[in-house]
């Protein structure tokens, strides 16, 4: 296939190079042209814009952070208005699923095919080609694109036929994964406060039924002071955000996810937006106290 | 040892078992006369009082369900005044640990060293002498009773050396479980409104960021109309009100907790207090609805 594959960040480079390795004709674009170099040295060609990379591609693969850049791209870029008749565009954002849908429609007059289809499994992810996908659109799209998918992932889920079903599976683990942060972040404050060893704490729920994957992984930063920083508090407040937004609109109240937020916001606005979201910690230090039940070890 | 039982339930059973295997010379009591029959058929002794079982045992260990039974065992039930002294109460109850404190603390007073053990596992664990137990308590008590815990544990964590501090342990895992059963229902009740499979929704958190033991555990649970009861919703009315309880005395703020608090009362008042606590979702219908936003599949 033809792919025009706009966004060639930290997880874009590996998925456009596993494209190439593939067998697909690769064509990228990102803003920074430095970031188009190695996939030029995996044999992938580079475009002066997305409206430039879009022309005569058969799929459009959008890796830009929100729905919001991808609807610039498409539309103000003039990428969707580059592509052929019948091409597919894969929107592989994390965005709402109301904006999913809309630019889903937008592209269906302009007689393009859309796939809402956001990614996870971050840069170690697209490095082994080993994303999860979670996918919704035309059943016929969809089983044209698989090849594709199969490139980059390890598992592609159908989530639906709809444009914003993919969007909301993602915007799903998002809620769990926030909520889960932030209890964690609550359960070793408990611990903290009552001057239990979180280091043991962290021993004990890790064979417990309390264990999660964010216990797993974020729990070893959140006993250190200055972590390095693997996804940022701004970014759950982006992210809760879209499944406050999503709630919002579906009329859903979601009290756990409403409660994570306030406890990521409020780190946000202690300074902390730029530091690891293991940090969300702070926030409880700040409303409890760190050391009052205890010494903090 | 000699080692008097108290609690001969569905884990108190097989419990006392294994500790007879380990050759121990264990004497059982419950209230309920017939529960001690399996006991004494793999050769341990029956006693018909908790103070006739304590009498001469180097141990006493207490297998009931809150810190009040444990009370009303060693002090109204006269088990704590017919032990020798010196001998070692092992409270494995979960209970708020200013309780688990008091108890200590009277026992000390009459020579008696009491460790604050409780356990998880669940009869499963208990079966296969696989518990896992959080221990406080003075170190020399500790090592001497380290075989006991040996015959019905596979992992026994020293929390500390204060009393109070197992149970805040074991209370920190209650947190967590109950906060990640709720987020849990959150997530399929969002998947439910939205059209999207539930079934296609498990298996996509359970290889996701998004996963947890409760998702795993209580998700297809969660998934079932009428479910088999495992645990009860008002297992965790009353194991988030010991934690709510805790935070209130130590002065601490637990959001998520409370948050995920409110939606199992609003469960048990709706009427589903006895049901399996994966229909915690019930409360998330009642609150916006099963199937506004699309099928309930």
């Amino acid at each position: 296939m033809r792919i025009a594959f706009i966004g060639l960040g930290a997880m874009g480079v590996p998925m456009a190079v596993n494209l190439v390795k593939a067998g697909h004709e690769v064509t990228g674009f990102d803003v920074r042209a430095a970031a188009l170099q190695p996939l030029v040295a995996a044999g992938g060609k580079a475009a002066t814009s997305a409206a430039d990379a879009a022309r005569n591609a058969d799929l459009l693969w959008l890796m830009v952070v929100t729905g919001e850049q991808a609807e610039a791209v498409l539309f103000e870029g003039g990428a969707a208005a580059a592509l052929p008749r019948g091409a597919i565009v894969v929107a592989a954002c994390t965005q709402a699923p109301a904006l999913a849908k809309k630019t889903s429609q937008r592209l269906a007059d302009m007689g393009l095919e859309m796939l809402d289809a956001p990614v996870s499994g971050g840069v170690a992810g697209a490095n082994a080609a080993g994303l999860t996908i979670m996918v919704s659109g035309a059943e016929a799209t969809l089983a044209r694109t698989r090849p594709v998918f199969e490139a980059v992932g390890k598992r592609t889920f159908d989530v639906g036929r709809e444009a914003g079903m993919g969007s909301t599976a993602k915007m799903i683990n998002q809620l769990l994964c926030g909520v889960h942060i932030a209890a964690a972040a609550e359960a070793m404050h408990v611990a903290e406060r009552a001057g239990v060893s979180k280091a043991t704490m962290h021993e004990i729920i890790s064979v417990s039924a309390g264990n999660s994957w964010m216990w797993g992984d974020r729990g070893p930063r959140m006993m250190m002071d200055e972590p390095p920083v693997t996804s940022a508090v701004d970014i759950f407040v982006k992210d809760l955000g879209i499944v406050l937004d999503q709630g919002k609109s579906m009329r859903q109240g979601l009290p756990l996810a409403s409660a994570a937020m306030q406890m990521f916001l409020a780190a946000s606005g202690l300074g902390h937006g730029a530091a690891d979201d293991s940090q969300v910690i702070r926030a409880y230090r700040a409303l409890n106290g760190s050391q009052a039940g205890g010494p903090k070890k």
